[in-house]
């Protein structure tokens, strides 16, 4: 059984989202499976002394046009929402939530966050907003909003943080296929050629 | 005539060596030239307040990585040169020194410094192996060695380094195709695609 593909991510980073729109294609194409594993971009970049993309000269106004000519390029539906970026802790805990009863049903909620987000301009930093996803997908408010506050979900997510950075996690999508680390959407087409060839 | 691609690089830039050995021939598939602007990126990031990639925490292992996975993905040969990074000015006058009399040489002199960099490890931060390698090529040391140090070369490369900043370049390589800004070699499918349907 070949090892799953690690995608670290942050429910606010375009390219993110991008890459969440073909990842699982691509692992199925291969017979892997995908961990999906959000992770908080602003300890991160904590971490790393850097900063958001959109707020670096020059950097960000390229990133502006780059992610919709990208979306473009993929075929994926993309609109840049308002506000952003927004905080994701609620999203990211929402999704380890579910995770622990039901991986399907945890990827099915962080597809829908990332679509409420970057498809219908929801703000998923909004806790409300989060549970509202939730719902949609028939998972019960009260459980849900319980475990947006529990102290287990915290520390999960904190500690996925950590270890992200500790593997040299520094943006999103970061990828590990076979413990190889690819950074961006753009090395999809590199990690296919890891996946058809077992590493090149 | 569809207008020329505009490849801007550094010559200590690892993934501009690496788009360098392949940007011709993709043009050419589409009945393109490709004019090419050696700048500094030392400037560049001054303005952007940035830094080379390789001193930046986990960017810079990753980086190490990715410079030697993607030259294998594009089949380059890469060599990782000692020293690095090397000052880009004398290769980048000499470079604009031949481009004024003859640009197909020019752009022989840009690859041949390339490799000599990428391939050889030669350091061509130092003059003299700038003046070497344009002998190589045929060249008369005298008059090389006059351009290094003529005002009108430095102030030639000083404003297209600024004219690369005003137009948003923070990085290399970066590549204007109609007027459209791709950065990175990973930006070559997306350039391809471009070149195909008259953009995207």
């Amino acid at each position: 059984m070949p090892s799953p593909i690690e995608f670290y991510f942050d429910f606010s980073s375009p390219y993110a989202y991008l890459a969440s729109e073909c990842i699982d294609a691509m692992a199925e194409r291969h017979g892997r499976v995908v961990v999906w594993k959000p992770i908080l971009l602003g300890i991160v970049f904590r971490a790393t002394g850097s900063r958001p993309l959109v707020d670096q000269p020059l950097k960000g106004d390229y990133a502006k046009i780059d992610v919709f000519r990208t979306a473009r390029f993929l075929d994926v539906p993309f609109h840049w929402p308002t506000p952003f970026p927004v905080a994701t802790q609620a999203a990211a805990r929402a999704y380890y939530w579910l995770e622990q009863q039901d991986p399907v049903a945890a990827r099915c909620l962080a597809q829908g966050l990332f679509r409420a987000f970057f498809v219908h301009s929801r703000n998923i930093g909004d806790p409300e907003v989060v549970l509202a996803v939730a719902g949609e997908q028939g998972h019960a408010a009260t459980a849900a909003a319980a475990a947006l506050e529990d102290p287990a979900l915290k520390e999960r997510l904190r500690q996925e943080t950590d270890t992200a950075v500790a593997r040299g996690v520094y943006g999103a999508p970061f990828i590990f296929v076979d413990g190889e680390p690819f950074f961006g959407t753009d090395r999809f087409a590199q990690i296919e050629r890891w996946l058809q060839q077992g590493g090149f």
